[in-house]
């Protein structure tokens, strides 16, 4: 019996300028896939841990499942026997991309174990599918930068274009989950269908700008280029007190604030661990004030996407 | 007496995926403008060449006289007498960014006569005025390419932020003007005032893949981007056989290819002189075909802005 753990990211989708089309992976928190390859044929779920029982342990509806099942159809190996212990690491609908973190997971350790078949981009492919089946869309900006590792710019979603862009080494993340919900579908669905000219060239200048500052590597570029005006003064009502939360991280600090995804989790992009714990400290405080609780993580920016916890690499088959 | 002949290129616009947004700067075409400091108060304006006479003689209504003086004003010397001549070196109302051109080697002659005591983004400011008298808006997109040469990202017009993108040294600009007519301000009538989502959205990844792309230098990706669903379906129909043309000059090995600015000149990028070459002879003999005359030029990504062809600088002044 073969068994590898692997580790995949948490991502921050959108970084506020790029709706649907910008996201950036985080080294905390991720989630934790063991996969054994097992006797029996088909794939099953053994245990999911730390999801509260919110996630089905039926094969066909949990995601991680389910692209393992579509990997081995398309690797040509529908009768392999696997099975599958998850860990959750990170709140269930938070808009930290926790689907696509378990997802990636699973991916990349049943292509380690098979020896490293696919390739990015099949597997990107794959995982999308995962995506459709969890929140009824496949969002790329979760689940590329969950793959891939650092900032990635979806240019296209048909066909799937991705690229991943130059990661400054020194940018810190400040995530806070506070302990509200807000369903990725109802989040999606408040946004405008029609968007003014003015305000589609002016985040079309926002993204071109966080393109140009994480390449040049300067700060205060990216900072100023941490503006929404087509998603944000709509979703941010779902998140109470949203806009004094973005005064106090910037009061500490902070080059930019926003939602992370669809939410209701937020964060905030800082110049130095210090100034991101900051951050972290003073948002959860204030939160608390108005009666929410929320956990807080203070991260660098993931670079390698997911990567091998413990077990046997391919190449080590009989 | 004092004089100066400076040369200021010409410029295209949005780069198909950019409206608004981007522009970058050619070596060739470009106008050139001789600067006399004078005795006699005022400025006046000598002589336009190469305008057929289509431009004002005014010294208030003309773009560079105008913004000399409001350059005279800013910086406390509104009695200095200035006498202007004009050599328009490429067609008026082509879409090539003629006006920026002329008021950037003004406002450069002029800041070159006084010592430069104004920088770039203060130039520009000016510059933008100039803009407004000649079309009514101030487009960023051509003035500050024409001032700080190669590629260049408008991220927002208010407040103005400009920044100078990274720009590929190899990358060979093909440049065509048939001789049609379309006014700046009826081609911007004609754009539709709201854009789905779904297009903001691609348009999006598409600026910010092509901010990429310059960084990695990366062609086929520069190519990728070069699309454009917001504005390109609505001016296409204002040059005959525009998506024919697209079609030659892609056939010919250009990366990418549209309108430049608001039209009617085309253009398209190269990854060589002769590629760009090939390009422009293909589009003239394809509009020669449907009765059309042009202009071509082939020309680098000019990367300097505007150059002192001739003159003393103010160091040598008495």
């Amino acid at each position: 019996m073969q068994s590898i753990r692997v580790f995949a990211p948490a991502t921050v989708a959108n970084i506020v300028c790029g709706f649907d089309v910008l996201g950036f992976a985080v080294n905390a928190p991720g989630d934790e896939v063991i996969l054994r390859i097992i006797g029996p044929p088909g794939v099953r779920i053994r245990a999911i841990h730390g999801d509260g029982g919110l996630l089905p342990l039926d094969p066909c509806r949990n995601t991680v499942s389910a692209v393992v099942m579509r990997y081995l159809e398309q690797t040509g190996d529908p009768g392999c026997g696997v099975e599958i212990e998850l860990f959750k690491k990170m709140p269930v609908g938070s808009g930290l991309g926790s689907s696509a973190a378990s997802t990636i997971a699973g991916l990349f350790a049943i292509n380690t174990m098979k020896g490293n078949p696919l390739g990015q981009s099949q597997l990107l492919a794959i995982a999308l599918e995962g995506e459709r089946i969890a929140c009824g869309q496949g969002h790329a900006d979760n689940v590329a930068p969950a793959l891939l590792g650092g900032f990635v710019l979806i240019r296209s979603y048909e066909p799937l274009d991705v690229i991943r862009l130059h990661t400054p080494a020194h940018l810190v993340c400040a995530l806070v989950h506070p302990q509200i919900e807000i369903q990725t579908r109802d989040a999606r669905r408040i946004i405008k269908k029609q968007i003014p000219l003015s305000d589609t060239v002016r985040q079309m200048g926002n993204v071109g700008a966080m393109v140009a500052g994480l390449y040049q590597e300067d700060d205060r570029l990216i900072s100023r280029s941490m503006q929404d005006v087509i998603i944000e003064p709509t979703r941010a009502v779902l998140i109470p007190g949203f806009y004094r939360l973005r005064e106090i991280a910037l009061e500490q600090g902070a080059l930019g604030f926003g939602i992370s995804g669809s939410g209701p989790s937020i964060f905030a992009l800082a110049a130095s661990r210090g100034s991101a714990q900051m951050v972290v400290e003073a948002l959860r405080k204030e939160l608390f004030r108005d009666g929410i609780d929320s956990e807080g993580y203070v991260s660098s920016v993931n670079r390698e996407g997911p990567s091998i916890l413990e077990g046997e690499p391919a190449s080590g088959e009989p």
